[in-house]
């Protein structure tokens, strides 16, 4: 028997498109032989729809298409289809999250997720009912003679055995397990964060072994607002051996045959930061801009690393032609970030626009002269510049529809080294989860593998926001390794002060830093949406309160 | 027996603050003859902490604290406390939900949350491990002679008589009924919508009644970011009879006696619609200004009823000494503005400041003069004003140290009929919860029952942006009693187009409208947080996917 892995990038609530997606990547599979597909989890409606759930014409619009997408594939080959299906118990929430066996022209039995994953980036509590329980065949199909285990995506994720404490009570890998099946099946719509497809390879490996039985895994790729999913899609003979996997970060229809388990093709993947870090990055970025129905994207490139890096992933993403980069220099600019951004903007064949800012700034000045008489110049001015700043690229977004690209990294936006409403003005913050080192990473990583096109200058100069005369991040801020290093720890880890002293950090500068980190809220809340690399990001995986006291 | 309810206005993670808090009050209570005291939900750390749970520091300082409190309470009265704890089975989330039964200097019994509200602005699966449910008496507190059910908010909230649909399988009150009990406690922490209160004493009054039995209800009160919570504490006899109210918008100490049920004061409430509007948004404003460490707020005055009614407000919330508002002119200003905004702050006491800005757009247009040449004008030289204003009032905003406050409502939130960082800047969103119809009533209200302070020309002549010349809301909206009935049923009770039109709404009209409300998506996301006052406010209860297809 061959099974077909339909591992596809699907556009959330575009289900009319998502099933045209899903139908041509079915009838594919079938000329390569496969007997049986499936898709992603929630393929037909993208993942995750979030409160889209909640409508009921959208609920209603996606089994209707469902019921189409069924009947279209008549002659297709039988499909697992990851989608939604109304909760009609009159008890809990309004949807299941669910595969629909699709055969011969009709849905003819579902199947219900039954672990939620409700942390991180994740609300599916929020949304779903899980699986009742009341059959112990719930997740059992019988299909030529075989019986396959059914799960979505976090079923699979809760064995007792691979992991040192457990999320939840109910196991359904093993529920499954317990008919012994010929076949376990996974539908999922699992994000990355950097190493995640090792520690996937190793868990489904494990099961797989545990179990003694063929594990297939078809994962959804693509971009969707935070999250990226790298697709990645493979499969696990029952000896836990990797037999088969589709490449990352692209659409791929993969066919594993049970019956030649060494057949199948193992796409080469290096797993190395820099290269997923790259690839995350290209991949969030284009499919958020253009999912946003946008084809051209705005840079502000200040002669820093941040700005060329986002500049670099923008050029990736969406093609030289469709990246304008805006120089604003004011008199704190240097002649040399000017240069190297020219320089930058030369190398990758993209366009430039110079606009002076000082007679605006002199302007302000003007204005304010009156209320600000007497009192000492602080940041307040320094952020008037920044803000002029965004002003001027939101101009030239609103006016041209070109989407305005945010620059800031994830030290800064932790620390708040940054101007809400100035730099961070933008529809989408490419890498507001690279910390700073991370950024310098990428940079050399880049011009090694890609193209040599970020000047040396602007990698090895000391990192400067040029808002007043010879000002440098480090007279504000403590070294980046140290302070990455403490923000690592706080923020991805969820350490508290007193556990990140003991793990060797000076305590006065912990305690800056997390003074910081919590002074900067307010400004994370306000941000925009940026992609998800590491296992915390700023944005839907971190909820924290404003107007709160924060002794942690 | 008396029964002492501290209703109480927790800072969220102030954990010793919170604790003097609740010892004085349970002292209080003490004096007036209680002989056990209850806290709302979670009073101890302040509801809601969010993803402050998931530090360990903060869960240790918190249980320290809680052991600290009961040893202090030694000589006071017994004291169910609202709190949080260590899960530490080794299963599942991080901490339980629960009360603490403190009595003679320590900790004895551990009542555990069992429903986990996890919808709307609720995220309690994200953090919370519900009650095991092994034990038939796990919330069931012996004191006295008397047998008492502990419950904790929604564990309240699933009777199957009197909602016609059901969230959970469980039903703890039922459970705790099984035991016969003489007294049913809830310690609650419920954020206010407008209405709630009835619903709250009719649904506790009807379970009363059911189980024949006195029911008394804590409720937290006070503004933790966008929730504000009414307070309204009471208590229920066994025929379901309100026997006692504290209160709304403030602190109390209310002492009920089950041995004289009729003996407590019921505090008068109207109930109404603009009466709750207004303490909602005065407690609101004046919490998360205050808990976020500032005393002062500046506002800008445009001359219309949303920045008006705005203001009064934050003169309300904080003192007119506390209030700055800022006018800033532009040519498209008309006279009228001017003098009804000067006319508006004199009634009020405070001082304004004028800042023109017509040589700041001025110097904009020179900027932009070549990248714009012989391109049409558009709204792109609105937003242009519009982020010049926000970055005089951000200026002023951070010399001053003073809270700036936006002014939208949440009509133009909703329609997108507003400048991302411009109009939108500022640090808390007064009445974005507020649709322009409901801005109106707030308006009249107030003139009518506080002071009448709002010139009557800034209620009657038709909304306008002012941003062109003789530019009215109307010429892009629909009139705002179609608006608002379209957005309503879109946004508050998630309904579908078909459903709208189904209303009585003209398709063309609600199509358009869905249309600007799914546009702004991006625009919302990096709004400022507001008060919550309806069932569905954006923010924290309306979480939608932007890069997508969205056809409800």
């Amino acid at each position: 028997m061959k099974i077909g892995i339909l591992q596809l990038n699907p556009v959330v609530g575009d289900i009319k498109g998502n099933a045209e997606k899903i139908r041509k990547a079915a009838l594919k599979a079938q000329t390569r032989g496969a007997d049986l597909c499936l898709t992603p989890e929630m393929a037909l409606t993208g993942y995750p729809p979030r409160d889209l759930l909640f409508y009921d014409g959208f609920v209603n619009t996606t089994r209707a298409m469902a019921e189409k997408l069924a009947l279209d594939l008549k002659d297709g080959p039988p499909l697992l289809l990851g989608s939604i299906e109304k909760n009609r118990s009159g008890q809990g929430k309004p949807v299941f999250n669910c595969a629909l066996w699709c055969e011969g022209g009709e849905i003819r039995q579902i199947f219900r997720k039954t672990l939620l994953p409700t942390y991180d980036v994740f609300d599916e509590a929020r949304y779903f009912e899980p699986a009742p329980g009341d059959n112990p065949k719930e997740n059992i199909l019988e299909f030529q003679g075989r019986t396959i285990g059914v799960t979505i995506c976090e079923d699979a994720w809760n064995d007792k055995d691979f992991w040192d404490t457990r999320s939840y009570s109910r196991d359904p890998l093993d529920e499954a397990a317990a008919h012994n099946p010929d076949l376990i099946l996974n539908l999922s719509a699992s994000p990355i964060f950097l190493g995640k497809q090792k520690l996937r390879e190793d868990m489904l490996g494990a099961v797989a072994k545990k179990y003694s039985v063929p594990l297939i895994y078809a994962n959804q790729t693509g971009g969707n607002d935070d999250l990226v999913f790298d697709g990645r899609s493979c499969g696990f003979a029952p000896d836990g051996s990797l037999v088969g996997r589709a490449p990352g970060f692209t659409e791929e229809v993969l066919v594993i045959d049970l019956d030649d388990l060494q057949g199948s093709p193992i796409a080469e993947d290096d797993f190395s930061k820099a290269s997923e870090t790259w690839q995350t990055l290209v991949l969030g970025t284009r499919d958020y801009v253009r999912k946003s129905s946008f084809s051209k994207a705005l840079v502000g490139l200040s002669g820093g690393i941040d700005s060329a890096v986002t500049a670099v992933v923008a050029v990736e993403a969406l093609g030289a032609e469709n990246v304008l980069c805006v120089l604003m220099p004011s008199p704190y600019s240097s002649q040399g970030s000017i240069d190297d951004s020219l320089k930058l903007a030369d190398n990758l064949g993209i366009k430039t626009l110079t606009l002076p800012i000082q007679p605006i700034m002199d302007q302000f000045d003007k204005a304010l002269a009156e209320p600000f008489k007497g009192l000492e110049i602080d940041t307040t001015e320094e952020n008037i510049q920044s803000r002029i700043r965004g002003n001027l690229l939101m101009a030239l977004s609103n006016k041209s529809g070109a989407m305005l690209l945010t620059t800031g990294n994830k030290s800064e936006l932790a620390v708040g080294y940054c101007t809400i409403y100035g730099d961070m003005s933008g529809g989408f913050a490419v890498i507001s989860d690279v910390d700073k080192t991370g950024v310098f990473d990428v940079a050399r990583w880049y011009n090694e593998n890609i193209k040599p096109a970020i000047p040396e200058n602007i990698i090895t100069k000391p990192p400067s926001a040029e808002l007043r005369p010879d000002q440098k991040d480090q007279d504000s801020l403590p070294p980046y390794d140290i302070l990455d290093g403490i923000l690592g720890l706080h923020i991805e880890q969820h350490k508290s002060m007193q556990q990140i002293i003991e793990a060797g950090f000076e305590e006065k500068i912990v305690e800056k830093v997390l003074k910081l980190v919590r002074f900067a809220e307010f400004k994370r809340r306000q941000a925009a949406p940026g992609i998800k690399l590491t296992p915390r990001s700023f944005g839907t995986g971190w909820r924290m309160p404003l107007a709160c006291k924060r002794e942690l």
